[in-house]
């Protein structure tokens, strides 16, 4: 039977990657080798790097003076690291906090400068984007685009006068993005760029070289702009895999193609929650993420007979976030629609049966 | 034409280990999903890196009190964070400089507290071990167990009295090591253990929360020890096809097997080096890497000649690094026999032709 993969991450990739991907895994470019077995300094490899910085630059339209890094350790280390490259110990920087993963961010940023929360949605569970900013005297100010958890998306960027840094690991490449607004922008690759093990950074040059503090030298943002990415060996496996669902991204459309793609998605599933009595949406209309709908019964006692029958309908990874409870559909770009019609379906069906 | 697999890493990996992999990209775990596509929290990936912690405790005999951690950022990463977590600002760390890799670690361990280089090859191009250590009022002593640039290993640890440290990425699981002589043995993967985009790293619980810095969460080893190497999503195909290949050497007898064939492997390597007129080798002979075997052609004019017909004969990633010249023929625990024959026939046939 057919699965429809709507885990949060790691999640769902295009069939023409996992294809290629296992292919490769055999025999790599006429080499009579494993794309994994082979010198990161050897041709071959060195055009795939190549291809994976020039997809990235035309993908999300680069300007001039960015620059694009693969590193390792998750968006999780880039919560340190942003700080350590950016911010002095006598400077201010401002984070708004939309939940899990920007407490995380702020939690790790307070060791090397001072945090000021500019906005919060604490008060109602996470469940709106907080659009009351007070930036001034920030040096920038700090966002997740996308919050996995909580099912919340910035559809427009904060409304400061600062430069941005943001975190977008689960809405990447899924719609366009003025990236000259923003100062950096990272991503751990799980959710919507590749397979785990791969973090993509993209920084203003300018902005670096500004901080005191003394780095080691693999987390000095400079290192890595100036090695091309290789100053060590690369997660090769992992940046492979992203280049050609960065490719199968091109040849859909592009991002503006992604975005058509996840707004009709996201539209099908919403429209359902809203029209069907027995589910409610988490979330404030305006703040739903087009990447992960949040929801639940308003009967909770019945969840496990909802899980049960989307079991059967070949649905995996709808259980939601133990913080938030209910159900959490994640349908990132390599989700066809559908995959959605299969769950929309089995809600009417649930509603038809115990409406 | 069958390749015969000669790079330094990323390197060569077992055919039964490229064979699984591949097939688990399509299918896993009878899920009907890949597995670089299902969430880290999974039972069944879940499964996976339960079994990847019991092969290392098993095929290195880990004692009690010491705790494995699959990490990212390579060996590299280590070089800082070792001395991050291990060393305070007031404290003296001693390190055997043996190259490349030692040369690196150094530089990045200065940042957290004193190091006293306690021994060099530094005069004679590394081309040996150092034996002479002083390790007068040092709290621990680091070392390069095998350098992959040099082809030096130590074939004893160090004749010291305090705690080791160990950088052994190229030759982790080529035989056993007394692991208690040690606080810390780490490795990135893509050598000797699996593909790029992990670190092993052990370490003896007892050596840590002795720093007086703040460490950014990530960075801390008691973050990862308490979280199983799960706070944060890990690199999971890396970790994947790392486990099987533990496996691997596992089915195939172990550490000691692997040390057995490395050492016919070598023996056979260098027999040919020693009686053939026209090469030589560039390591002190006790000295001499099992893993990593550096040589050279006295009339170093003839190099591509060599090199073309290595290539006819199906010889890939002999070129030696360039700090070095010559050649290096890495030969990991995946490597048959049977390719170092057609290295040492290629060889033989070179010397007929030119000798």
């Amino acid at each position: 039977m057919k699965k429809h993969n709507f885990y949060a991450g790691p999640a769902i990739l295009p069939e023409e990657v996992k294809r290629r991907t296992s292919e490769s895994l055999l025999e790599f470019a006429g080499m009579g080798l494993s794309v994994m077995e082979i010198s990161h300094r050897s041709e071959q490899w060195v055009e795939c790097m190549n291809n994976a910085f020039s997809l990235v630059e035309e993908l999300l339209d680069i300007p001039k003076g960015y620059k694009v890094m693969f590193l390792t350790g998750g968006a999780s280390s880039q919560f340190y690291m942003s700080a350590m490259n950016l911010l002095n110990e006598s400077e201010v920087a401002g984070y708004i906090n939309t939940g899990t993963w920007s407490a995380k961010s702020i939690k790790e940023a307070q060791l090397f400068g001072t945090v000021k929360e500019i906005g919060t949605s604490k008060n109602k569970n996470y469940s709106y984007v907080p659009r009351e900013l007070d930036s001034d005297d920030v040096k920038y100010v700090h966002y997740t685009s996308n919050n996995t958890v909580f099912g919340t998306q910035f559809k427009e960027l904060p409304n400061v006068d600062v430069p941005l840094i943001a975190d977008m690991s689960s809405d990447i490449f899924s719609k366009n993005v003025d990236i000259k607004r923003h100062n950096l922008i990272y991503c751990g690759a799980q959710k919507n760029m590749g397979p785990a093990g791969v973090t993509l950074v993209i920084v203003k040059e300018s902005a670096l070289g500004q901080v005191k503090r003394e780095i080691p030298t693999i987390l000095d943002y400079r290192t890595h702009i100036d090695k091309g990415s290789m100053f060590n060996t690369p997660p090769v496996l992992p940046i492979y895999i992203s280049m050609l669902t960065m490719q199968w991204v091109k040849d859909n459309g592009g991002v503006n193609a992604m975005k058509v793609r996840n707004e009709a998605k996201a539209h099908l599933l919403y429209s359902e929650i809203d029209r069907n009595d027995l589910f409610k949406g988490f979330v404030a209309e305006k703040d739903r993420s087009t990447m992960n709908a949040c929801f639940g019964l308003l009967d909770d006692s019945k969840k496990d007979i909802f899980l049960e029958m989307s079991k059967e309908a070949g649905i995996v990874g709808i259980n939601g976030h133990r913080s938030v409870g209910g159900f959490r559909a994640s349908m990132y770009n390599a989700m066809e629609i559908e995959s959605v019609e299969v769950l929309v379906n089995v809600m009417k069906e649930f509603s038809e049966k115990y409406g």
